[in-house]
């Protein structure tokens, strides 16, 4: 089976913003073993979109569009679309029904044109919208099928990922599996990390290893490909046991993972409960953990503590320590970590203070961190960090580093 | 003048790299007046290449095709459209020598199909590669023009804005000067604002407005054509006078700004600081507040309260308001915001507390949200909101109507 993708939309044609659908969905086409030999982009218009129609018939089986579903008078995908094939717009009722909640849970007023969302081509599977309005559709004529799907990313990949992939499935003969799997590991880089497993990557044919950096850590997918799931998965998981006995010690998680994630696995099953002091992060470490519900049991509270002033008043620091050492140092650090832990009587007390950048503090370059880890009963640990990356950044890989420090004393 | 853009490459079909190219070329080809109504992906397959051509020379003037201009067996794209159009392709001797010394250069052997990077269309004007190897070209036939770009894009851009642009520009009669302006709103839906500027968005034509929306904003990106920038402009202040005067009231900011960044700037043009306590929100705010550099003038700091003993504990909220009205309420957001403000004698004190979710809280539905700001010497105020994201999507949505609403308050 090989498939076109057509993404519709005159921003990306006007260049405001990169195609990232088409990426997303060919990775996963490719996963699945579906091939796509083209990529197309073209703008709201009838005319246009219809020839690109045409010609897609003619080199591909499966057509799949993003965009163009939207409730506005140029979103026109669905309407060229049926009026292509010959079908029927229909209102779609459970779309209508999730459209009309969303009006009045959000208690906004929905305009006419909101209703447009809801029709569907006339015989096509629909896919639920979870993450906005607009429905997928699924459409199989006697040579083609046709998959529709909304433009906004965080619409579109869920919705690909839990009914679009699947439908493409039921249509194939006998798929090869595609089975892949994610090692994430932090505090190596990434031609470090190349380096230590050369001889893995000159020899992968069947799996492939395909390393991947970003935000201070590195990423190995393993891809491996066999009629059956479960002989795809046995060679993937020699590949990972070579892979683990070089460079094992870096490693921290599966998939889409993340430090966090696994830090709050951690502390949950160990029962323990943290509370946090955070002066260069500002509420990065804390708002983070917030992501993950539940965390309350957790996560018992904590201070933002930017200024000299907020860890005297807030968390008890020292004026001394702060005349004789700086806010940046191992002293505060570990000051901030034992007095917050104490405040909100906690299994563990957590602390970032630091020069985030761009300009240096206390005669202390930007990237320069020290992160404090105080437990009950233990003594108070400190880490300084020399970090080189933007403002942003730095705050970014600290926060990183707090949650690999804390696991690996934990583990 | 209207131009397709074709990227060759197996890597973009396969999904292993998003098609950055394009977006770079059709917004620069947007600013000077060239229309792009597709763009195509095709993979590094001669046939398949050739058809791509065809297409696209029945709907484009200019053709510009990025990738498959490098030493291996897979680059053939130079050597296909050499083919498609009856052209030789010979040896560039400037090409050949900046090859030769960049091998001398780095030590390295040179191998002999590097040779082939020197090969250009016989009659293309040569692009030098000032970050590679491989040439960029530009050839025009009777009826259409050809770019060849290199596809890796620090090779490609700077190459497109030092030759490629200016090669296009000559061709062009009068060529056509491309402004756009965002403006961007918050506190109303995409579907609300194209009903309320109705009449404006049907009788666009020059300036164009195109609506976008993206985690509860709506921006509205103005685009002029005309000969002379003044012109458009003048045109583009015309049609945002008319927007503005029908939905200004929702209006915030231009370009690439930020509800936080608008807030940032009020506050430190009025010199004023502020001091935040966090429930479910837990930090997000002063995290995004902590990515301005110089911050520390204006947060002074604050507490995440995740948890009612955090709330009492740090922030000194009266048992008496937990029980009696629960932690999402309005007193508590009040309580809050007072205290925190007094706690860091600041001159306002915001608060936020609420129900992430997914599950309910306290018989509150998840997205029900109460937001404080309390001011020095004023009645402090509390708003309610009910949202309808996922959790994080509810916490972030928390944060940008924490700026909203302050920046109301203050203006």
């Amino acid at each position: 089976m090989n498939a076109e993708i057509i993404a519709v939309g005159s921003e990306l044609l006007l260049g405001q913003i990169v195609n990232t659908n088409a990426k997303f969905i060919s990775k996963c086409l490719a996963e699945i073993g579906v091939n796509v030999y083209h990529q197309t982009v073209v703008g709201d218009n009838n005319q246009r979109l219809k020839n690109s129609i045409e010609i897609a018939e003619k080199r591909a089986d499966l057509i799949i569009f993003t965009g163009g579903l939207g409730p506005t008078k140029d979103d026109l995908t669905k309407e060229t679309i049926a009026a292509h094939l010959g079908v029927k717009l229909v209102t779609d009722q459970e779309a209508m029904e999730s459209i009309e909640a969303y009006f009045i849970k959000t208690k906004r007023v929905m305009t006419e044109n909101n209703r447009k969302q809801a029709l569907v081509l006339e015989g096509a599977k629909v896919f639920p919208n979870e993450n906005g309005m607009a429905p997928g559709m699924f459409y199989i004529s006697e040579n083609h099928s046709y998959m529709l799907l909304p433009g906004p990313p965080h619409e579109m990949e869920p919705m690909f990922l839990q009914y679009g992939r699947e439908a493409i499935l039921e249509t194939m003969d006998e798929p090869q599996k595609i089975e892949s799997r994610v090692l994430r590991f932090f505090g190596i880089g990434e031609a470090h990390l190349e380096t230590e497993i050369e001889n893995l990557l000159l020899k992968q044919t069947n799996p492939t290893i395909a390393p991947l950096a970003s935000e201070g850590e590195v990423t190995l997918r393993i891809t491996a490909k066999h009629q059956s799931s479960i002989e795809a998965l046995r060679l993937i998981e020699q590949v990972e046991k070579e892979i683990l006995s070089q460079v094992g010690s870096y490693f921290y998680g599966y998939d889409d993972t993340s430090l966090m994630q696994e830090l709050i696995k951690l502390l949950s099953s160990k029962k323990m409960t943290i509370a946090c002091a955070e002066s260069l992060t500002s509420g990065m470490f804390q708002a983070q953990m917030g992501n993950f519900a539940g965390v309350s049991s957790i996560l018992k509270g904590g201070v933002v503590c930017y200024t000299n002033e907020s860890k005297m008043k807030l968390v008890n620091v020292k004026r001394e320590t702060l005349n004789q050492f700086g806010a940046v140092s191992k002293e505060c650090a570990k000051e901030l970590a034992e007095n917050i832990m104490a405040q909100m009587d906690t299994d563990i007390g957590i602390s970032f203070t630091g020069v985030a950048g761009p300009d240096p503090l206390e005669g202390n370059p930007a990237g320069t961190v020290w992160i404090g880890i105080a437990r009950k009963n233990e003594d108070t640990k400190t880490y300084p960090l020399e970090l080189a990356s933007s403002r942003n950044g730095n705050r970014v890989r600290s926060v990183k580093f707090g949650c690999y420090y804390l696991i690996k004393a934990l583990s």
